[in-house]
């Protein structure tokens, strides 16, 4: 079976409600699954996370039934919510439940993420923006692509006085240290993974990194392959 | 002998040279020390980061030598420059430094720390604002205060678009999953702390996080004792 993923940069978008920009991508991507796998566990409050995206998604579809997370064998789809990536990660290691999605993903089961769960898509989580509130045992992640994601990606403020490190700033550091691309996605895109391959769609460019070359601005529609 | 602290929230300051509006506070700091031992590992180049900041120390008093940190027999200060917080404690850890500077500090050198090398003082760095690029053994850290630092503190824009958790929502997570207070230092103010007491120095407030309680702002000149 083929992975397929469909990966948000942000759950929330500036003039959208909820999941509301990306609606139609996710009513396609999910078209004909019903019972949907929510993993809350980015966010402290699981039950009252759960219920937010489960009346989202049946206003989006009313046949999408979405439950937390349990064990994974009825679920035709399964959706990583955004917050914290250090606390997600953690808490899939310790309930053991990162080896299992990650088969069950390998076997087809369709995958969408946002913010920390698209991060967490990628090889490692060494490019989230998050705070390390707690230790994960390791920054490893799922490897559904072999690309790092950075979620919520923010051009430098022209007239800022800020001084910390602009995002790019930050992900040069990164490349300091390690040599895989990084996809910077801006909040109101997403991509799509079929057949291994990652296709931008939204309403803004995605930035793409690589160690030791200019960074280079792709637009909504393109395959990011050729950039990778 | 008393700890000795000087802990910038950056080295950088909107309208100043590199470590230029603390200058008064280092060269009162340091007075009558002449060898600063620097530790450059927060940047990918070592000896570049120690040669500008041996030129700035010089510039504040032409009978400061600085050198990169090697044993620290000879020491008679300390100084660990901002970077990115990761890699920092991971080459501490890698080192055997960690243990070793500790040890000197509890002894009476001073240490000066900015960003990265202030974040680190604390009990564990899970307050840094850094990506995550390289994995430490463990993020805890020095431990030379009781409470969390959160360098580079910002207050949220209220014109802003982005979606991204503000950093009074992140240490607010943090308070999820830890107890311990943290201290938000904006860029441009500094804490100086001698007999266990910490006092706010510079030119912006500071904000104190309490779990469970309101946050609370507290001027320059503020012992922060009595809010932590």
């Amino acid at each position: 079976m083929t992975t397929q993923l469909l990966l948000l940069s942000s759950s929330n978008v500036h003039g959208y409600g909820f999941l509301e920009q990306p609606g139609e991508d996710i009513h396609r991507f999910f078209a004909g699954r019903r019972r949907i796998a929510f993993v809350p566990f980015a966010l402290a409050d699981h039950a009252g996370y759960t219920q937010t995206v489960a009346d989202r998604f049946r206003a989006i579809d009313p046949t999408f039934d979405v439950q937390q997370i349990d064990d994974l064998k009825d679920a035709e789809g399964i959706f990583i919510g955004g917050g914290n990536t250090f606390r997600l990660l953690k808490t899939l290691y310790e309930r053991n439940l990162l080896q299992k999605i990650r088969d069950a993903v390998r076997n087809g089961v369709p995958y969408m993420g946002s913010s920390a769960g698209t991060v967490i898509s990628a090889p490692t989580m060494r490019t989230t923006n998050d705070m390390p509130i707690v230790e994960p045992p390791s920054l490893d992640s799922f490897g559904f692509v072999d690309f790092q994601i950075n979620c919520h990606y923010l051009d430098p403020d022209p007239g800022g006085t800020h001084k910390g490190e602009t995002r790019e700033e930050r992900i040069l550091q990164f490349h300091e240290e390690n040599a895989t691309p990084v996809v910077g996605i801006r909040e109101g895109t997403l991509l799509r993974v079929e057949d291994g391959s990652a296709t931008l769609l939204g309403i803004a460019n995605a930035r793409v990194f690589r160690r030791g070359r200019e960074a280079v601005e792709v637009a909504p529609g393109t395959v990011l392959d050729a950039y990778l």
